[in-house]
């Protein structure tokens, strides 16, 4: 993996984390627009992300990194990195390979409230057990 | 403002909310698919916005409803809103009026890193003293 550039490095260290030193991020696919999840990414994870090119989480619940694809194999090519005006918010633009959802699901927001009610909208398209059966 | 079915505030109070009783909410052009923000939402808001059609957050600098647009003018009708698959974050489906930004961009995320150089890539469409000369 390449080095970051000193700018890239500071731009890394200047964005605002939360108290966990976190930031939320949000997976788009570049070329489709579709919203695909949100994970949390922290300064190291960030970095690995630009310096792989394959987007890398931090996990809140195992307390580590996430190299999303690891396990599935459904893993996210990185396009570009963006941050908003507060530099509180990542927009990560992707290929996604597969399915984001752990679900099977292409993303996670299958869930609409519709007149009222809250329904699925979204098929599974790959079985949860064959994601993870490796 | 209408009131909501039984099983919507279900939905609402189903929510995982964070320690300050927040879900983050990432806000889309319907019909282009551009990211345009991300803020927070309570309970609350939540409620207020399937009721009323407009996208309320909650501001966690003020401690107090943001009603999008009432100082700015700039106000997202709600067309739909989503939960992701952990029930941890909302996808709203809007038609922003104007800007989202408070700098006057049609969107948040205008810092990409490019070429290993973070860079700004979108213009401003309307000065900040016009959004907020009222």
């Amino acid at each position: 993996m390449s080095e970051l550039s000193t700018e890239t490095t500071a731009f890394i260290e200047g964005l605002t984390y939360d108290a966990n030193g976190l930031v939320p991020a949000i997976a788009q696919q570049h070329d489709t627009g579709e919203v695909l999840m949100m994970a949390w990414m922290n300064r190291e994870s960030i970095a690995e992300t630009l310096r792989g090119g394959r987007v890398v989480y931090w996990s809140r619940s195992r307390k580590a990194l996430w190299r999303k694809g690891d396990t599935s194999g459904q893993i996210q090519k990185l396009i570009e990195l963006r941050v908003d005006c507060d530099q509180d918010c990542l927009l990560l633009l992707v290929d996604q390979i597969g399915v984001a959802c752990h679900t099977g699901r292409r993303n996670c927001f299958f869930t609409a409230v519709r007149d009222d009610s809250p329904r699925i909208i979204a098929d599974v398209i790959v079985a949860p057990d064959k994601l993870y059966e490796k």
